[in-house]
């Protein structure tokens, strides 16, 4: 896969964050790039980067109705350095993540998963440092009541278009997509962008003001 | 008490989750058991579990109103292996549990709390490991604010009806009513379950991708 | 500054919190001092305890506008044993606070801060042990997205009036806002509270039924 | 199709309305039947009765993405008698119904739609006199922005569950679903029920008293 | 009854409205009394005048529970020129108001209803032209699942504190609340300013701007 | 100014509106230009078409303030064919338009208003024929409450970016922004569109199926 050859993964998650990224990209004029604040490690200390494997889900009310069929195939089809992006246009009825998934996700090589929706076996995921971002918690299994409508599709996942392929990036500052377009860039930028943070950081220290400090780097 | 010979409380919290019981559950064709995603523990690793004992308590605007009470003899009426529910119709005026309560609570041999609603004196009940479940905390006292309008009532918590005696069970991953008609074959039935997930997870670990297991299986 | 003359910071951080400010607060006839339940500590165990300067912040979408000149100007304004508080008019569209404005306010003798608001760089917050509460994170710059109106001024901060000047006091329960013209008066009354409390402990964990001690004291 | 015959839909047009059936189906304890308050008739007087015919909508973010093949196959699919009922998972997206769809399904038979979701056409739509229920109204087509994943299945549409072919009764007060198993029933208490109304209004008018009423009567 | 002979409803029915009173009670500093926005009249041209006869109201879960007998006992009590001003803690379960009470609270001489909570039989409601505001329609009857905890309390409708003979004047602009202590120095203010008024509109028609009239009057 | 020379503001009122522009502005790839569903006429059949004169407000809390000064400014800099377009982070504590600015604005030559806030005195306007839309109505003055920020700026409105001059067209469907530079070629095609429309309506009157006129044509 060329695109990976591009940038180096281990480097963005040695030396970036979401913050840093955001930043860049605000720079390079593509500004809408950030998940919702609801969307949330489900662990202290769970950092996502890979690439989007997206997948779109909604919520249904036959019980009977085979619910597993297209999820499973769509979470088969993970591959190394991929992350799961599940969009659900904002269910809350069952999780859409849990234990079992994760297990078969991480065998296939993927890097996390980011539901925009709820998850389950929660203590398990942390156990496993599976990280995993999810909108909330419930026991309840999708079994029924939550189905895959496609995968490898365009998503809106906390309210941010999500592509297969971008970079996605996330700590506890949030979540950072970058469009596989702007990924070289926004890389290099990003690293430049984290060595003037910390000049910016000593001067501050050693007492300046913040106007002084603005009127002569023109940010902060 | 009959029913509590009907089924044994240490084994519920030994070997069973809130998920294992969600899933049997739903496998007996009761649906709704669960908890919103909004009603959290309090305090990492807090785990309820016992026989719900309800309130139904209500904002007040009167703030000479004895607001106190109802809601202490109901409080009072606790028995051993019971567990506080109270719904509140959303309030998130006052805090309608704090220390005091859990100290008075335990010493009637309550094991937790669940509110829908808010909670105070976060810390001292993590010293105390008094589980209580809340959807936030705010430091403010119910008095003059909420009042208790029944106990021992049929509620509606989270969304999910509770009534007097039904089995409780909370942790991280949230809260699963089981009524207290169908305890008895939900414990069984969750206790094979937990087995046979065991052999899912295996067969996972070893590389099995999702669908060729639910092909098997039937299940996820 | 005459104020802080009234009463000390330092036992009111060593001996007091929010639950107890509030309840002698509402004793004395204040009632909505306690800002509503979304306004967060960012990281576990932090306490803010300082007197407000305040801010006033407002969403635009001129990505060009200077941002920064008014917010920069307020925060160099901060002075020892301040705490910055900050109204935002519900924006969740960026980051109001972070590390280098934290490092700013620290070294002009600022407490803590307390956004209506987002913030990031929330790892780094939490090992400067440099306290703030938000109401959620976002790895988002506020340039160019969010610009100060005013500060110094009467905000409305997490539904509660916040003039400059008031103690404002938060820990895990949530922040109550002590009014400048009441603070000597809450100290002292809290100061005893504190002492009641552990009366009517002593005397639940002694087996005391709750309806017991409310009729003997006439409160919990 | 006998279940039509088993009622007859002008004397549900002519004598009842969603109310009435409302309070018999609580008589009869089937108690969720009423949609929630936001889905409103498009223009004043709008009444709907008919059988349902279901679909179930989703957002989706491909442009380019085919939204119509479906859902046209659904609406062709309406017979005499139908109203076409739509769940969208809270779609705010999008219009889904409008004028031309309005005019396809009226040349099928259909007696009117209930949408939970948005509509557009508005005029043109009171114009035709087709009666529309919606949540709102918004001028953007669906296309390439919200699909059809099924019809004729069970959805969930303001709250509660619809099944192709239930009776579906909407006027100014909201709208009752009665169930395809519970229409006779139904529909001759709710005839019944009628005429009792009438026994207690001329009391009242002739100045009884509420309780009294209550006290005779058992019910108001 | 001494309060209604200090001002005369009959002049305010037909000289004042919401907005006029709303103006001069800022004017009085007394600043928090119109009722949120989605408190409505439910058909075109309501117009609610009158003394607040308050009542507050709970969502329970309980079907076969006696839910009416404060409701009507609280009704009964209505007398000459009151308004039944109705709290219920968000219900939206079931409408809390109707035809036949209307129907009775007119026979007791009350003016109207306000209810932040739902109604139904409208078309009815606006026949009888007994006018009603309300937060939105259901067709479901709230017996067995709202219940009166209490009436001739003060109450928070529409987020303002409402007290038993405060006068109540809603139009299509909204509800606005005079407290009891303010209503003769209200009510004279507010003919006076209905005549300042018609000066600005005068010189606003003749081609004034804006600034030139305020630099004038000090107001608009 | 030039602009407006570009096409005839007389025809957009007489032949378009705002559904046909929005189906348009989608074929050009232009797909975010609809506010959201809640901006509604304030009157039955209020249509505003006119260019937009853009404004920020943002609620403050110092009942002292001068609110009023920036804000008259503003709108005594509205010209001839001009739409007042207020955006305002979602207040809804007061009203943001009246009968006196309303009288004022047409003074100036401004065709109405379109207000992401709350408007009053409704019933004037209505008898003015001024048309405006809201997001609903209270009694409450803007005086000391809410203040401009800004005018003549790009603006957020019910979820659109709106710049000064774009055009602005609603009705009962809602409200279509088309950029000043898409004026031209949105309108020449909404007049073509509104003319295939009358082909597929015709086809439908006669009996076709949807799936057919689709493909048929391509579109519905």
């Amino acid at each position: 896969m060329v695109k990976k050859g591009k940038f180096d993964l281990k480097i963005v998650r040695e030396k970036l964050n979401s913050s840093l990224l955001s930043d860049v990209l605000d720079g390079m004029g593509i500004r809408h790039q950030c998940l919702v604040k609801g969307i949330r490690p489900t662990y202290p200390g769970a950092v996502v980067v890979g690439l989007a494997h997206t997948m779109l889900m909604v919520d249904i009310h036959e019980p009977e109705q085979d619910t597993f069929k297209l999820q499973l195939e769509g979470i088969d089809a993970l591959k190394k350095d991929d992350l799961m992006v599940v969009a659900s246009n904002g269910s809350t009825s069952a999780a859409l993540w849990g234990e079992l998934l994760s297990t078969a996700a991480r065998c296939r090589g993927a890097t996390g998963a980011v539901i925009d929706g709820l998850a389950r076996d929660i203590r398990q995921i942390e156990e496993m440092k599976f990280p995993v971002f999810a909108v909330g918690f419930r026991p309840i299994s999708s079994k029924g009541r939550v189905v895959a409508v496609g995968y490898g599709c365009r998503i809106k996942c906390g309210d941010v278009y999500v592509e297969e392929g971008d970079l996605v990036v996330g700590d506890i500052d949030g979540v950072t997509i970058v469009p596989d377009t702007a990924v070289e860039e926004a890389v290099d930028r990003a690293l430049e962008r984290a060595n003037s943070e910390r000049v910016t950081r000593k001067e501050l220290l050693a007492g300046a003001k913040l106007s002084e400090v603005y009127a002569k780097y023109g940010t902060i």
